[in-house]
């Protein structure tokens, strides 16, 4: 089973928060269904729940039958799925892609519209599987030999349509021989490299140890570790960058001791509209995601809770951001002005 | 009820880790139960570890009938006892504060003997009680006014025989109308923040957020903070402090963004015989504890986890360290020298 798949008419994907313990397989022609998957985390992680709402985009114009219809319909899908999750920045990218592609095919009768944007969709998630492929070989490079690694949350298969950002650095420097060990920040309150990260370094055979989100400090302290390679969720226009919370910690940490930080994300992560991290929305998560674990009531009754799902780093703590079009390095403002598409003009 | 008492012969204290969910008091004559209860962490917290260890050693001589037999009864008990947990200083300074008390009054009649070495339990709880006031006094005039202040783990009522070191600071300076909030690291892997801290502010009325430990940094970038306060296990000769894991991250971070840390313990807490942090055993705690959490398996089956229960800071990052004899400030040496107590001879 693939993390996502579309079958003849219906997609298909893991329930991520079942994982470890169980593969369960949601099947759903409804876009709904889809929107609420983001917003629980059943699918997460910014390049996948970019193609995620790609294809919930499309199961809502699937059932048009009206051709006068569809322009609300289009109107009715971005909005449901736009309102899904506030701060990965590809969920937007990919959405005002398919409202284009949709808008180009409008006159085309209308099972020809609906094979137009199901092949957006389809060609969304086949160059978010090259775009691993070229990450992985360009971060590899970045690794030192026998690198020890600290990644934080998950940017691998689980995130993304293909093997991963983080992950796909990761996976790539072992195919090399330069990897010699990952460590796995559990990432708190979600538990994505407890139960993700985790779960997929050990079906590729990969050496890795699970540790609290703390423990990164004391390797660090201790020499142990080469290079902390993370993904990200959104990329404004100076560097700075928005990914799971604790990541901004494991910068000021990996400056202190001298330690390379390198992102790996698509260029569909970088967003031209923010000039720096400030603007970037950062979405609060429900209280019980820290209170309660597995259902259990860990923290007493009534307690507040303060429970960000991202921070922002910014760009001078950033070593070198890794797209699927070359490697950026501080400060990445003219490299990253020089990546914007064409259908973006400068603000 | 206390934390820890002692009624007509036997101990009572609270199992930690019930709380917050069930306040279970277990009663016991029985030196092995105390032992097991630090061992799983159904009593701990540096101060607190020394005084049951001592209520431990009481309970295991008072089974002595034949007074030929307390000097093999004393080495047993010490034994026992120290092999519970191996970074908390105060846990060996109070048992050797107890056999030297043993020592000393074994001409005496058994009965005699007996009351000696309770009187000498009852002194050092008694002691801790006033070295918690003393602690909240000096360390609540270092925080500024309406100060904001991240704490780590749980060092309050239930780590000590008192009103807690890096909590007493807190609450007393509620007290004095000069505290305007508390963020609480939960504290990862064993919650202590989730589950002892926030239920102790909770009680004592002090406004109060609970926060996964990666949450702090994003506070602190954000300027919110005003001071970060823990306890300790142990602090070597230079100031070189072992606490809970995740303090040396703490420690960074602050100084990153120019907090004070302050750090809030007993001298019991300064073990003279050690140089440097690095001489500081660390203990390693079981992977489950990590991998599980209320009996529920979180991660994968059979990764591989590295879990150690404390890191160690180093006395530069270090603002302040507040005893119940005043307070010490970098660099820590000789004010450390100053408090050696007669007895330990300078190495």
């Amino acid at each position: 089973m693939q993390v996502i798949e579309w079958r003849e008419g219906t997609l298909l994907f893991l329930d991520q928060t079942r994982l470890p313990l169980e593969e369960v397989v949601i099947e759903t022609d409804d876009e709904h269904v889809v929107a609420d998957a983001i917003k629980r985390l059943a699918l997460r992680g910014a390049p996948l729940i970019g193609i995620a709402a790609a294809y919930g985009f499309v199961l809502a114009l699937n059932k048009v039958s009206d051709p006068s219809k569809i322009p609300a319909a289009i109107e009715r899908a971005s909005v449901l799925l736009a309102s899904t999750r506030p701060t990965a920045v590809n969920l937007f990218r990919a959405l005002d892609r398919m409202k284009a592609a949709a808008e180009a095919s409008l006159a085309r009768p209308l099972h020809e519209f609906k094979i137009q944007i199901l092949n957006e969709a389809l060609a969304l998630h086949r160059e978010d599987e090259s775009m691993c492929m070229a990450i992985g070989e360009y971060g590899a490079q970045l690794l030192p030999n026998a690198a020890v690694v600290v990644t934080h949350c998950n940017a691998g298969r689980l995130a993304t349509g293909g093997k991963g950002t983080a992950l796909a650095v990761i996976a790539r420097a072992w195919e090399l021989h330069k990897l010699k060990h990952v460590y796995m920040d559990e990432t708190r309150p979600l538990m994505q490299g407890a139960r993700l990260t985790a779960w997929e370094l050990q079906r590729l055979g990969i050496p890795a140890t699970l540790m609290t989100d703390s423990t990164a400090a004391f390797l660090m302290q201790r020499g142990l570790v080469n290079a902390v390679v993370v993904g990200a969720d959104r990329i404004t226009r100076n560097g700075d960058t928005a990914n799971k919370v604790g990541t901004y910690g494991l910068a000021v940490l990996a400056k202190h001791h001298g330690i390379p930080l390198i992102v790996a994300a698509p260029t569909s992560t970088l967003d031209f509209e923010l000039v720096n991290g400030s603007e970037i929305p950062i979405e609060q998560r429900s209280g019980r995601e820290v209170t309660h674990i597995g259902g259990i009531r860990i923290a007493p009754e009534g307690v507040d809770v303060y429970s960000p799902a991202f921070d922002v780093t910014p760009g001078e703590l950033i070593s070198a951001i890794v797209t699927e079009k070359g490697v950026l390095r501080y400060p990445f403002r003219d490299a990253i002005e020089r990546l914007r598409p064409e259908r973006l003009p400068a603000v």
